[in-house]
């Protein structure tokens, strides 16, 4: 299964390649926003396309032709401002399932926020509001489409070492998660169709990472 | 007819208040966000209810509550940053579709930006795009919704006085169009159902705001 990774240079998504590359039945592309981000990607041995979010459909679906799957953790971090958010985090989210349609790629994951609901936007510091917001419209459109996909809504991120243990169900207690472990949960939710059309919240817990996305 | 018409305090709202109260079969409620805001509207006798956009879905159905009619021409206004775009002239308008579910109004007339298509998105000045982005995906959600709405896409808007002439169209060409002329408009759609389930951009022309609006 060959994966695009969109947010490939985030910090989930360097986790994420060097596993994908590291497993045997799976290949990554990455998209990328500068060549010079690319040198990183290629000694992994993985496929690169250099484009922005901010360009239009069809670019980003050239950047998907050939593969069979899209995972989208992209974000436009916590330095840029609320124009970035909705123009990266959600209309680039939704110009993602858009390309996905346009290139015949069914299989996508898309990497949320912990609580993307209606009275998380509501309760939501005003800062945070904005990027919650931009989330739930996201996965709303998400799952409004016929892609074939899956939402992960990880807890608190931290850059520990991953644990390889987690608790995962559509509703969990509030909780730190390592990054790695947020990639090795991709990884899990990817090589299980049984996570096809559901979304879940995941944090450090108790069980092995593939049990638990496999009880899902 | 009752109208509530969220957004009452910008220059259309002023204007749309005036007309309706004006009017034989039509009465205004207005929601506002700021007591000091009433007494003008009291004038015109029209009820009031003070409700900000930010707040949730159910202190906005409760202003909707015995209206036959929602007129969206709310926005965050020029002067405010792209955070309030998000939470105002998306999130504030997605949640007033849903109080008008909840409270059982079927009618919903929207006001929207002259072109909300992908490629405006797309296209817009760096500065421009997050606002259109905004009423994109608002007008997406719309006509996502089994209410009966309208899209009313106006060209530039001017504060000259309304010379009541239009060209209404799926397409025109751009050009200005004052407030007062698209409080007409508005005035217009809601007096002709065949609109329902239409979008419509509107410029200053050559007919009467009634013929345009009859020929749609």
């Amino acid at each position: 299964m060959k994966v695009l990774i969109v947010g490939a240079n985030g910090q989930i998504g360097k986790h994420l390649v060097s596993f994908i590359q590291d497993h045997n039945d799976l290949e990554a592309k990455v998209m990328i926003r500068k060549e010079e981000q690319a040198a990183s990607f290629k000694e992994l041995g993985a496929e690169t396309a250099v484009v922005d979010l901010e360009e239009d459909v069809q670019a980003i679906a050239k950047a998907a032709e050939g593969v069979d799957a899209i995972v989208f953790t992209a974000g436009s971090g916590p330095n840029t401002g609320a124009d970035k958010t909705i123009l990266v985090d959600l209309d680039g989210a939704v110009k993602t399932m858009k390309a996905a349609e346009e290139a015949g790629v069914k299989r996508f994951v898309m990497i949320s926020s912990f609580d993307t609901t209606r009275e998380a936007i509501q309760s939501a510091p005003s800062s945070f509001a904005p990027y919650v917001a931009a989330k739930h419209y996201a996965d709303e459109w998400l799952k409004s489409t016929d892609l074939d996909y899956t939402i992960i809504h990880p807890g608190a991120l931290s850059n520990d070492d991953g644990i390889g243990k987690v608790n995962a169900a559509s509703r969990v207690e509030r909780n730190e998660i390592p990054r790695e472990d947020v990639a090795s949960v991709i990884v899990a939710t990817l090589e299980n169709d049984a996570t096809i059309g559901k979304e879940f919240q995941v944090v450090t817990g108790t069980n092995s990472i593939k049990d638990e996305i496999d009880s899902l």
